[in-house]
């Protein structure tokens, strides 16, 4: 889909000649490549092209860009052309890109737009950014209870609305409370003398203005909608959500699930390939400083066996094996019990059911690791007891880290504190430890047989 | 949202006494809570509810549940039964459904359908399940261009298309290939005398009937569609597939990358809590055996300095520490690697940049986290020496699980194979025998003064 480098020359020789009020480039080809194209460009290059582009094309084209693209772009621009440029996008997306701006140059740009239309940015801005207030565009349509069908399609037709909210039709009463809901495709085959009253849902899915982002997307994804309306605590209509922002919602809130299970988290006000070393390295630190205590801890568990190590040395061989099998298990119980719940494929009310299986399956997997570990620990070092002694560890630690795995992200979730956020490092310290624990006092148990 | 059990028991009366050709009980409730609440109930009273809906509800309700558990209700009702209710489904839910099905089931539920409609599944079913072909339905809206916008709008009325496949209208040629789109929001607000291919768009973004499911949904996120057309490779329109199935997809893929990330994977034909255990070990110990021998690998670095680590036994305390940090810091390299490339935020041209500034965040976990570890050991051991032997090891350690930690995922997508399915167990392997040998070399070389 990209455009190849000769095409693009052409587009840009295009554009120098042509009259800048028409908008005909954006038939031909599609503003996510265009975008793609000139953000790879050198700054200059950049500030051209944007020169000349009309102002509408130049709103949807940044629109299609990552918001740190975008940022970038208009601390390029003069703060006119920017406002200006601004001016052209949808009410959401401008929200979010002014956000994305230092405060003096956020100001700067306002004060040359429109009153009404830095009005109305002012108040989005006032919404936490991952709320559905955050979220929503303030351009919707919609209508009154009373209306027919024929003056309803002929206001759609005078007002154009466009694209991304024109798809439902929201009833409100005279105190612009939200009662209902009429599809665009619904409009279309009704009959043109009803009124909106008798052809709406009235069963509208909404929600409030508060509402944490990742909880619109959930409801969006369950009820397949196009777009979901928000509401003040009156149901006033304040605003939509619109199912291409929610698409945006769900990739950014499954990298910050995935980034927590290992500790980290995204530089903010960057993307990963501009950020700077040191503050990717910040990300990270706070969680490896955590495992590296942990760490130690585990550590010392070898040191209140010192007598026994330094009897049978032997006995450290299996120190990685041990740790490790303990690692990858209980990463796999907390990552897959961690997932299904966020898919909701394990609801609230199984999840104790879930654990109780979880238990189950670490048995079962004990026994084929530990049963492999003795045969394969008796041979290596000739020596049948020691692989006794290092099979019923392996089978502990697994059964243990199974259920360890699964049981500090349940007790997590069930206090209501994210258990993508905070497992990891206990799962970690616990399942070192316990491992550890047991494969030296059984060890120190079995001693005079291993001498 | 979900139904309170009073609500519920109403809903159940007011089914009993009603007239089952009337449809409103769907005015009044969504079809996704029924379908939770439907699931959680007996399956006595499952069947019982499905005899009390009639066909086209309890379709609408039937396609909001989860595939297993629409195959497991099936396989409950009598087959012509089923018959009847999938007739009201779209095609490609139908599909999927029937695909899910034993194969003497499907096919005794495909003998009681009509034939036109067994033989538009018998096609579909012909497509992989993960192709654009297997997610695509073939109920779209295709008109020739030559159409005026009134005609468009009559036929329209007329055809009263469903809810999921009404937003766009794909303009088609004599020989039935794609020439255009026109969105129904366009229509609605076009000149009435107009043909649709003066108002149509003819840079037509589609996809092949072959294409992943996974790049078709990156393609939807990427452009905001609703809808994507899917063509031959004459560019004939087979089907369509919609944004609320592309959500799905990208649940699905999601999952499957962070199930790999942990070396498991989904336990095909059921769900999570009713898998059966030994299928749940079944899906994880692969991974989990290649890890013990990757561990034992490890082991056997440890009884190569046998003897150092005879004659300083402290050296042991230190290992779970090295073996922790350098198993952490790889793998938040590798995911953010995975993750990275997975949403496009690293685009191939920029991976080998991304590659030299992880190195350098490596350098500087690895400088603190090293400096940490050489002050606690010192401190615990009274050992300055060993606190520098422990130092200098986890800095190494560090710096090395962050370049491997990325360059193993970064080999593996040149070679296009799929990172997140390979890469962890070498990652695990890699870095623990590199961090042992670092660590019992450099020891060895100080051995005099450790002692």
């Amino acid at each position: 889909m990209a455009l190849e480098k000769q095409a693009w020359e052409k587009i840009l020789r295009y554009l120098r000649i042509r009259d800048k009020e028409r908008t005909d480039i954006l038939d031909d080809l599609l503003p996510q490549d265009l975008a793609e194209q000139i953000y790879s460009l050198p700054n200059e290059e950049k500030v051209e092209i944007f020169g000349l582009l009309n102002n509408e094309e130049a709103a949807i084209i940044l629109g299609e860009m990552e918001l740190e693209q975008q940022a970038k772009i208009l601390s390029l621009l003069s703060p006119k052309v920017a406002a200006d440029i601004l001016s052209e996008m949808p009410y959401d997306d401008m929200t979010d890109l002014l956000g994305e701006l230092k405060e003096d140059l956020k100001n700067k740009i306002l004060s040359y737009m429109q009153s009404d239309d830095a009005e109305e940015v002012r108040e989005l801005l006032e919404y936490p950014k991952d709320s559905a207030g955050g979220i929503m565009t303030t351009e919707f349509i919609a209508f009154k209870e009373t209306l027919t069908v024929k003056e309803a399609i002929k206001t759609l037709r005078e007002l154009a609305p466009s694209a991304e909210t024109a798809y439902y039709i929201y009833v409100v009463d005279e105190d612009e409370k939200l009662v209902g809901v009429v599809s665009l495709r619904e409009l279309i085959i009704a009959d043109e003398n009803q009124i909106l009253r008798e052809i709406m849902r009235t069963n509208v899915v909404s929600v409030q203005v508060d509402t944490d982002q990742e909880q619109v997307a959930q409801m969006v994804q369950k009820y397949n909608f196009l777009a979901i309306p928000v509401t003040d605590k009156d149901n006033k209509l304040l605003g939509i959500i619109t199912v291409d922002d929610i698409m945006d919602v769900i990739e950014e809130e499954t990298t910050e699930d995935i980034y927590h299970l290992v500790g980290t988290s995204e530089v903010e006000g960057t993307t990963l390939v501009e950020a700077k070393p040191i503050s990717i390295a910040k990300t990270r630190l706070p969680w490896l400083i955590i495992c590296l205590l942990g760490g130690l801890f585990s550590g010392s568990v070898i040191s209140v066996y010192e007598e026994t190590l330094n009897a049978i040395v032997a006995l450290a061989f299996f120190i990685p094996v041990i740790m490790d099998m303990g690692g990858n298990v209980g990463s796999q119980s907390s990552t897959v019990f961690v997932r299904g719940v966020a898919t909701g494929e394990i609801p609230a009310n199984k999840m104790f059911r879930y654990f109780l299986k979880e238990i189950r399956v670490g048995l079962i997997m004990g026994l084929i690791c530990g049963l492999t570990i003795a045969l394969a620990a008796s041979l290596w070092q000739g020596l049948p007891i020691l692989g006794l002694v290092v099979g019923i560890s392996m089978f502990c630690t697994v059964t243990l880290a199974a259920t360890i795995g699964t049981l500090v992200p349940l007790i997590f979730t069930r206090f209501g504190i994210d258990p993508a956020v905070t497992a990891g490092p206990f799962v970690t310290t616990i399942k070192d430890v316990t491992g550890l624990l047991i494969y030296f006092y059984i060890a120190t148990v079995f001693m005079e047989y291993l001498m």
